[in-house]
Formats: C-alpha cells, sequence, structure tokens
C-alpha cells in the first residue's frame, strides 16, 4: 500500500470489509479449532492481514472472540416466540426454534462457544443462560408438581445439547445429515414427556 | 535425593507407587483441563516429581495421556453383558449399565477424553468406538425397518452423551446431583422408544 505515510494520526487503517473479514475468519477458525487452539496469527493469515492490525481492531484473542460471538442472536428472538407457544407443544416447537440455528450462519458462533466450553472456558456463561434465562422462561411454565420445572427443562437441554454433539462434534452418519425436521419430529415426543409427563423422582 | 548417583543405568528411579501418583494426577489434570491446557510440567508439579521422571517412565504428553485413559475399562466388561439384555429391555438397561461408570473411579478418565475430544482431538476415536462396536452391537438387534437401526442407536446415543454433558461439563443443578437411577429411570421410557418405536422418516 502506498498509503502507509497516512496510517499513523487519525482513524485505524482498513475498511469496514476488513473487519468483517477478520470476524469470518475469526469465527471460522474459532469454530474448528476451539479458542486455545486459535492463534490471532492465524486468523490474521487467514484474513490477509498483520497480526497488528487485529490486535488494533479487536484487542485481546479473547476480546476478538466476544465481538466474534456475540453477534450472533439476541436472546429475544428466541424467549419471545416460546412465550407464545403452549406448553403442550413445546415439546415440538423447542427443537424447531433451536436446531435450525446450528444449521444457519450463526452456527459456527455457536460451535466455537460449545467448543471453548468443552476446554473449560466460557462454561459458567452457558449454565448461567440455561438456569437463568431457560429455568425462568420455561421451568415456571412447567412446574408440575411444584418444584419440578428446574429439573424437567433440564432433562429438555440434555437430549438437545447430546443432539448437536452428535451432529456437529461427533458428526455421526447419518445422523449428523438428517434433515432438522426428521430430527426434531423424532425428539419432540420425548422432550414434551420431559416437559409435562410423570418422571420418576418428581413431587 | 541422596541417590542420586544411583539414577543413571538400570531401572529408571521411583518406585511403581510414583507411577500410579503420576497417573493419578495426569487423569485429574487432563480430566479437568483437557489435553491442550495440561503440561508435563504441571503433572510433574502435582506429583511432586521432576518433569524429566514424567518423561523417561511415559514419554511424550500423548503417551502418558493413552497410559492414563486406556486402562479404565476392557469394553467387553460393558458389551457382553449387553448382549443378554432383551432388545425390549434394553432402554432401562443401557443407562443403568453406562452411566454409573462416570460415577466410577473411571469417571476422571472419561471426562479427560471427553475433553480432549470437544477440543477437537481423539473425535475419530469416539465415533469409531459408536459407529464400529455400539452400532454393530445394538444396531443390528434393533434393525427394523431394516436399515434404521444405525440411526436408532444414534438418538440413543445423542440422549446419553447429552446427560454426561449435562452431568460433569455443564454441570446444571439439581440435575448433576440426581442419583444415576432416577436419571436412568427417567430416560428409559425414551431410549427405548428410539430403539424400538416407530419414528418418523424411518423405512
Amino acid at each position: 500500500m502506498s498509503t502507509a505515510k497516512r496510517k499513523r494520526p487519525g482513524r485505524p487503517p482498513g475498511t469496514s470489509d476488513t473487519r468483517d473479514r477478520i470476524l469470518d475468519n475469526a469465527r471460522e477458525l474459532f469454530a474448528r479449532n476451539g479458542i486455545g487452539n486459535t492463534s490471532i496469527r492465524s486468523i490474521a493469515t487467514a484474513a490477509g492481514v498483520d497480526s497488528a492490525l487485529v490486535h488494533h481492531y479487536f484487542g485481546t484473542k479473547e476480546q476478538l472472540f466476544a465481538a466474534a460471538v456475540h453477534i450472533p442472536i439476541d436472546p429475544m428472538r428466541v424467549i419471545g416466540p416460546m412465550r407464545e407457544i403452549p406448553v403442550d407443544q413445546l415439546g415440538s416447537a423447542l427443537p424447531l426454534l433451536l436446531l435450525p440455528l446450528w444449521d444457519s450462519e450463526m452456527g459456527p458462533a455457536f460451535l466455537a462457544t460449545l467448543r471453548s466450553m468443552l476446554a473449560g472456558e466460557g462454561v459458567g456463561l452457558i449454565r448461567s443462560f440455561l438456569q437463568d434465562v431457560i429455568s425462568v422462561e420455561i421451568g415456571t411454565r412447567v412446574d408440575e408438581p411444584p418444584g419440578s420445572g428446574r429439573v424437567r427443562v433440564q432433562f429438555v437441554a440434555s437430549q438437545l445439547v447430546g443432539i448437536v454433539m452428535a451432529r456437529y462434534i461427533l458428526e455421526l452418519e447419518p445422523f449428523a445429515s438428517l434433515p432438522v425436521e426428521q430430527i426434531a419430529e423424532t425428539v419432540a415426543p420425548n422432550l414434551q414427556r420431559y416437559l409435562t409427563g410423570e418422571l420418576p423422582g418428581l413431587g
């Protein structure tokens, strides 16, 4: 670049295209390798820029990760619709609402979060999302007998997390290639049982 | 140690107690932090020995991991009993056979394997265990309609893996503290449905 001399003062060099390219590559590498195994340098190389520029834009690797992962979704985009769904339809509605996110353009960010979680980082974040947000939103609606709602939701979470593991981490075939609607339809009665069925040891 | 001069030739220094102490600490650290985040040095420190001794006994970190993880179980200890169980009882028998292993003295080794898998190492090992061993052992017995057995087993695997995630990685409470028998009893009808029930899209 012949603009090197104009870099020093004022705005950082590069365009918003460059920022996006860095974020895209960061998401992809974090998802593939996890945070621990991804360096700023490898992201910079993949994006075709200098490491210093990545640091300049985003700070530390953790800050870059936050920037890359924060984006995907406003939790209310999921929680809002949930509130409208009758309790006896949650078993089929939940997987149809949640599983397609993993196949969407947000999938890599979710996968990155999951991998880093499994490496021991950020478990608290996921746990608090499940305990504080989902338990409050759904657990209170299936709290029959009283006190059982939290455990009911956790059984649902165990099945949904397991599907993600089998599809995106273990990549079991043909499971990983099944249409998400078939998965949702298959697990729906089981999730509904966890939410509103009679379960041993509750109540 | 005043025995330093006797170390050079002959048998490696230390007793089998030392080896066991290294393996115990290795298992604990691998389980807590995964392979990538655990150094030989940290294991040596935890075991109260020199890094060189760890290398001398076990070679590389990967070899140490193999030594620490290989031990836990002869797969036939699980597969043998499975063969005796009638198909219509597998839904309750499988979780009762598999989940208690995670609470046993072998739990840390399983957890270490899971963490490293999630970090991208060793997925092939687990996948091939699930596909080659479990699919053959159980999938062939629930292959109705023909060709469905493999997917049926993978739905079961998704639920069992999810339970492990919720209990040992996410540590959701009260889920993580429920008696393993209550978990097994709760998921049994759902697993049985995956194994022998009518599922959408199969056949």
